[in-house]
C-alpha cells in the first residue's frame, strides 16, 4: 500500500512505547519530527522487527526509492510493516513494485489501501468524517488493521488518517496525541504491545475554499468541530479493531469513574480488560462481579472498597462494600447474554475516568495463537 | 484448619497488596506487627472478601472463639479465608466446631492441614526442611494452597510455615520477607492477583537443645543454613502452585539477567510469564522467539534491541538485535515438546537478574474460568 499526498502536506505521528521497536517504527519516529509528509508505504506480512542492521538498510532503500520516483527528500517518506518477528524483510521485491504502483495510483481508493495492510483481519477497518474549520469544509479519511487471527505475531495495530484541512504539522501532532489516548490507546485485545503500532495522519491542505487565516494553536475554537470529528473517527476505527479482536465474540466497554485522576481510572479500567478472569466469565457469560472487584484490587491504584460501585449493564450489583440489597444475578445474566457488554465502576475517591473497550478471552484465541507459524 | 502454636511463639506475615483485600487479609496485617501468634485458622469455600461490615464482625467472632478456647489474646491469632468472593460468611458454622477441633488436635498432622485448605487444588502441597542454627538442630515445615481447578474465584494462594527454631518476630519478618519475594512473589499463573494471598510464619521456639544465645540480627551467620532451607521450602511450595496452575501442561522458568536492576528484572521476566501470546505459543510447542522480544519490548524497562540474547532450553536464538546464524530451530522445537521450559533473556544493559515461574495458557484454563459459578 502507498498513499502519496500533495507537496506540502503537515504529517504527525504516534508510535509504539516498545523498547524493541521495528526498524520502521524507529524510521517514522525520527521523521515525524520535521512534520512533512509526501507518502507512507506500508507492506503485511513481515514486520521487520528485531532484523538488525538489515532491517535498517531494508527502510531506507524502500522510502528511498518512493523518494526518488516522487521527487522529494526521504525524510518526507513514511513507512510501516506489519507481520512475523524477526525473519528478514525482503527490501528489493518491494522497491522493484514502488515506480508501478506510484504511476498507477487513483485517488479515493481507500477499500483497496484498506484491504491491502490486512494481515489476518477479518474485514477492511475504513471510517470518513466531515466537518467546517470555520466556513471551510474539511474531509477526514482513515483506515487501520489489527488483531489478526490464525497467523501468530500478526496482531500489530497500523492506523492511517488523511485530511485536506490546512491544519500545520505541530498542531496536527498536539490533535492526534489527544484523539489517539482515547481511542486507540484505551481499546486491549490481549495486553501485548506490538513492535510495530503506529498511526500517521497527514494533513495535504487542500481543502476547497481556502482563504482560511492561519491555524495557530489548538485551542483556535474554529477546530472545535474537527476534533469531534477526528475523535469519532478515531474511536469508530479503533473499536472495529476490538470487532476483530483474535477470538471475539463479545465487545466489551469498561467505564471508570471516581479514582483519583483520569489516568488512575485508565490503569484501573486497563487492569480489569486485561485480566484473564474477568475475560473468560465474560466468554462464559457469566456476571462474575467478584473477578472485578479483585481486578480494581491488583490495579495498585488507590480505591476505597467500602464505596466501591459496580454496575453490569443497568444493574447496580454492589453497595457499601458488598453486594447490593436488591441485586437480582438472573437480571445481569440476561444482559452477559448479549453480544455488548457494560462494566461501570465507581472507585469513590475523587472524579477521574476513562473509558476502556476490550473482547472476551474465548477457545479460538488459543486455537488462532496456539498454532504453529507456518 | 485450625494449628495451634506453644505460647511465647514469633508470627511474621506477607500479604496480599490488592486495595481490595479481604476482611480476613486485614485482621492479620494488624496482629502481625505484635509478633505474637498461637494459632491459625483457615476456611475453604469462602473468601470473606467484599462482605462489607458483616464480614469484619465474621473474623472476629471466629478468632474471640479461638483466643477463648487457647485463654489468650485474640490478637495472638490468625484467620484466613478462601474461596468465592462476595458472599457472606457463615462464621457460627465454624465458631461451633473450633472448641471441638482444638480438642482433638495432634501433632504432625501436616497431610490433614494441607488437605483442609485445599479448594480445587488437584493435590496438597507439603514441604519439610531441617537446618541448624548454630549447633541446634531445627525443623521448618510448610504447607501452601493455590490454583484450584473447575470453581471460579478460587484461585487464591495461601501458605503457612512453622518452625520450632528460636527466632524473634522482628528477624522472622524480615527472613519471610526476602523468601517470599524469590518464591510465591515469582510465581504467577494468570496475572490475576488475589485478595486473599496469605503467608504466615510461626516460630515457637521449642527446638531441643537449647542454650542458643540470642540471635539479635538477620545477618547473624548462624542463621545461614536456616535461611538457605526456608528459601529452597518456599520455593518447593511455590513450584507446587505453578505446577497446579489452572489448565497447566508446562512448567516454565523464565530468568532474567543483564537488567537495570534486580527489580527491573523481574518486571520484565513477568512481562513474558503474564504475556497471553507467549504463553499460547508454549501451550502450541511453538519456539516463538519473536513475542519473546515483543514482552521484552513491553515491559518498559530499559533494554538494548541489539544487544538483547535470548536461550530456549540450552540453544541461543538471537544475537546482536537478529537471529543467530548457527541458530537451528528443529532443536528448540524438541526443547518446547518437553514438560519444562527454559527461557533464558540476557537484557544486555546491566546486572540486574530474576527468574520467574510460570506455566502455558491452554483451553483448560477457559473451560475452568468461563464455567458458571455454582
Amino acid at each position: 500500500m502507498i498513499a502519496v499526498c500533495d507537496a506540502g502536506t503537515a504529517v504527525a505521528g504516534v508510535f509504539t512505547t516498545s523498547k524493541t521497536a521495528s526498524a520502521s517504527v524507529d524510521w517514522c519516529r525520527t521523521q515525524v519530527s520535521d512534520g512533512h509528509g509526501r507518502a507512507v508505504i506500508v507492506n503485511a506480512g513481515n514486520a521487520n522487527a528485531f532484523t538488525g542492521q538489515r532491517g535498517i538498510v531494508g527502510v531506507q532503500s524502500v522510502v528511498g526509492e518512493v523518494a526518488s520516483v516522487l521527487e522529494c527528500s526521504s525524510t518526507e517518506i513514511f513507512a510501516s510493516s506489519t507481520g512475523v518477528i524477526g525473519e528478514p524483510l525482503d527490501a528489493d521485491a518491494i522497491v522493484k513494485v514502488i515506480k508501478g504502483s506510484i504511476a498507477n495510483a487513483t485517488p479515493d481508493n481507500w477499500l483497496e489501501a484498506a484491504r491491502a495492510i490486512m494481515t489476518t483481519d477479518t474485514f477492511p477497518k475504513l471510517a470518513t468524517a466531515k466537518a467546517f474549520i470555520g466556513d471551510l469544509p474539511v474531509l477526514i479519511n482513515g483506515f487501520a488493521k489489527g488483531s489478526g487471527m490464525i497467523a501468530p505475531d500478526m496482531a500489530t495495530m497500523l492506523g492511517y488518517i488523511f485530511t485536506d484541512a490546512p491544519i500545520p504539522a505541530g498542531i496536527l501532532q498536539k490533535l492526534l496525541y489527544k484523539s489517539v489516548e482515547r481511542s486507540f490507546n484505551s481499546i486491549t485485545v490481549d495486553s501485548d504491545t506490538s513492535t510495530s503500532d503506529t498511526v500517521l495522519m497527514f494533513a495535504t491542505g487542500q481543502a476547497h475554499g481556502a482563504g482560511l487565516s492561519d491555524i495557530q494553536s489548538e485551542e483556535d475554537p474554529r477546530l472545535d468541530q474537527f476534533k469531534e470529528q477526528l475523535d469519532a473517527l478515531t474511536l469508530n476505527l479503533a473499536h472495529q479493531i476490538v470487532r476483530d479482536g483474535e477470538g471475539a465474540t463479545k465487545f466489551v466497554t469498561i467505564c471508570v469513574n471516581g479514582a483519583e485522576s483520569d489516568r488512575a481510572a485508565k490503569v484501573i479500567a486497563k487492569s480489569v480488560a486485561d485480566s484473564p478472569l474477568v475475560k473468560t466469565a465474560i466468554a462464559g457469560e457469566d456476571p462474575n462481579w467478584g473477578r472485578i472487584v479483585m481486578a480494581v484490587g491488583k490495579s495498585g491504584q488507590a480505591a476505597d472498597r467500602d464505596s466501591l460501585i459496580i454496575w453490569i449493564g443497568d444493574t447496580q450489583v454492589t453497595e457499601k462494600g458488598y453486594v447490593h440489597p436488591d441485586y437480582d444475578e438472573q437480571v445481569t445474566q440476561g444482559h452477559m447474554k448479549g453480544d455488548e457488554i457494560m462494566i461501570k465502576i465507581d472507585v469513590g475517591i475523587a472524579k477521574g475516568s476513562a473509558t476502556v473497550w476490550t473482547c472476551d478471552l474465548t477457545h479460538a484465541y488459543i486455537d488462532i495463537n496456539a498454532d504453529y507459524r507456518s
